[in-house]
């Protein structure tokens, strides 16, 4: 096993009925930003019981945070903050809102020239606002951890930075939330989930137990509720499995100890700042190709994953990995995830401008640093 | 699911070489008390690497704290703290010397007329010493939560209390400073870490998937790495995952969601107290009896770790649990448990003032509340 540290201080607050615990959680003095996305929480009922919950409180509206957000629109609520002198956020909805939070949080006191350096110099965070989240999508786990990936509009860049200055203090999880997201959601919090456990738990094996089984308790869980959910949108069981599958996907919790790898995901940002795809669809095309492209480095934990995961018994190392890979991509597509990039009618056309990208930066992805933007070429003509 | 709440601000700092890292942790104008057991930590090296850690800082030494640590030895503490103007405390040890230091650090502070409130009132603690821990028995968990079992020598009583202010801010995990432990503290480690998942996973089923999961991923660890252990006690990674297991199974994290029991750890406490016994003793002779009493309202769970845990496929549910408790027998002998009172030269005039002691506080113990006096009697003959 690997050393490693871990540190998560977000309080959750998990389970129906919990949003009304807003009142106890922010100080009654707090002058809010509630800040969300398209307004799909005043149509579901989550906006009302937020205001409800946050009674006589000074709370100022910031909507309209993109699914993948942009720089420029968390400028615009960095300005709402310094106006009205906000002193604690409050964002309600996915990942991108809690993001796009994170970043506003530390934007509003960076004192350096340009708040892009925040992710492209990954300049350190002295300070930031304090703030609480109320999660309506599971997937991306930013709920309870400190990672945001924020995108720049203009150049079609989109980075992520981390610090401890941005966990949230809080986040309230109520699974009866997510009842009413629209079956494409649900089905990109799956694969966003899944692929995050395979980040940092299909490397090399260091015999570390605990971490390994995890992983595969959560990978497991996604098998068996998300074959569900798409039946039962109202079953709260299945929802509340699949929203701390989420959260405990990428805490920090699973990757302690572990090599880590997340060529899934940089080759995914890429293919959402070009192309514009969903994240969690990028993430499915692309992880079956690199776990062909990669199987020699992965062989242990996919043939051991075949085997704990999809009860793959039969059949040497190498087949039991093949296998798994395969029942991957049929998982994959059970919960209605696409698998190739012609699914989402993108042709070959489409890798030279991510591998030219790649290759400019000097990247050298994976666990072991040796997916080169050549194997990344690969991966994705393996995709077409 | 159940409803719940999580939150663990601690920080840990994992693997071989790690307790340098103490110079880093605690501030440099730090007056230190040093809190430890019998003075093993002199025998094996920890005690030396700590001190160099710490460097030129301001170090008092406190020693003695026993096995199950007495309330009287704290109260000595305290005298010191008051006397040397202490600001931080450093228990090196295992879950007896940080148990001590958390009831030291908000004892320092009480204000009632007696500390022994804190548990027998259980009083609210308003203020605590700030603590970081170094460990070197894994076994309770006392390293990353905010619990503590304090004995009163004089009244024979062995009580707990919890509060958000005793969490450690920090504990330093090395597998390395655990090579030394004698065969009796391995063993007792397992089966306190076994018996800490089985409290929060073994009631009735919430459909709770993660935590169920979580625990079983604990339990196959401890079955694994526990046969081996003894014939392999410096085997890195062996050691490496029964630490990580033990804090992992008693920091909050499977507890969510899920009914708990603690039915076998509350008897096993005052089969401490009234007979001195070794806590990781009480618990491999109690829970056996208490499953097989108590077999009907666990069934599903039983069922469900039979095969999980132990591979155990054939059979009805009603087969499958008493096979699981037959599987957890013969693993707590393998690891070199006693399973029975007359393993440790108890017989049955060892029951009634146990039994008493709990009609007179009217205890009822379990997730249903429904273990009687009556219950804990017949649990215990079960164990002659």
């Amino acid at each position: 096993m690997n050393n490693f540290s871990f540190y998560n201080p977000t309080k959750i607050i998990f389970g129906k009925g919990e949003i009304a615990k807003l009142d106890t959680l922010i100080p009654k003095t707090a002058k809010i930003l509630l800040i969300y996305g398209s307004g799909s929480i005043k149509k579901n009922g989550v906006y009302q019981q937020v205001i409800a919950a946050l009674g006589k409180r000074k709370v100022t509206e910031f909507a309209g945070i993109e699914p993948n957000p942009f720089y420029e629109t968390c400028l615009d609520a960095v300005k709402v903050i310094k106006q009205k002198k906000i002193d604690f956020l409050l964002p309600v909805g996915g990942g991108s809102v809690i993001d796009a939070t994170k970043f506003i949080a530390a934007a509003n006191f960076y004192e350096g020239k340009d708040c892009w350096e925040i992710m492209s110099k990954q300049s350190e965070i002295k300070e930031a606002l304090p703030f609480g989240s109320v999660l309506t999508l599971p997937a991306t786990g930013s709920e309870m951890n400190k990672g945001a990936v924020i995108t720049k509009s203009d150049t079609k860049e989109k980075l992520a930075f981390h610090s401890d200055k941005v966990f949230p203090i809080f986040s309230i999880l109520d699974p009866e939330t997510t009842y009413s997201l629209p079956k494409r959601q649900v089905t990109n919090g799956i694969i966003d989930t899944f692929v995050h456990v395979m980040e940092q738990y299909c490397a090399y094996s260091v015999r570390n137990q605990i971490s390994d089984r995890f992983a595969e308790s959560i990978l497991q869980t996604l098998v068996e509720e998300g074959s569900k959910v798409i039946k039962n949108p109202t079953d709260y069981d299945i929802k509340a499995n699949l929203m701390w599958a989420a959260t405990m996907a990428l805490n920090g919790l699973i990757a302690c100890g572990q090599p880590e790898d997340w060529a899934t995901h940089m080759i995914g940002h890429e293919l959402t700042a070009f192309y514009d795809l969903d994240h969690g669809v990028t993430l499915s095309i692309v992880l079956p190709g690199l776990l062909r492209v990669m199987k020699k480095d992965k062989l242990d934990k996919l043939a051991q994953m075949a085997t704990r995961v999809f009860g793959i018994n039969e059949g040497s190392r190498g087949e039991r990995a093949d296998k798994a890979i395969l029942a991957i991509e049929r998982f994959f597509r059970t919960v209605g995830a696409p698998t190739h990039l012609s699914d989402v009618n993108l042709d070959a056309s489409c890798i030279e401008p991510i591998v030219e990208r790649m290759e400019k930066r000097g990247w050298k992805l994976g666990e072991k640093g040796n997916i080169t933007p050549a194997k990344v070429r690969e991966i994705l003509q393996n995709r077409l």
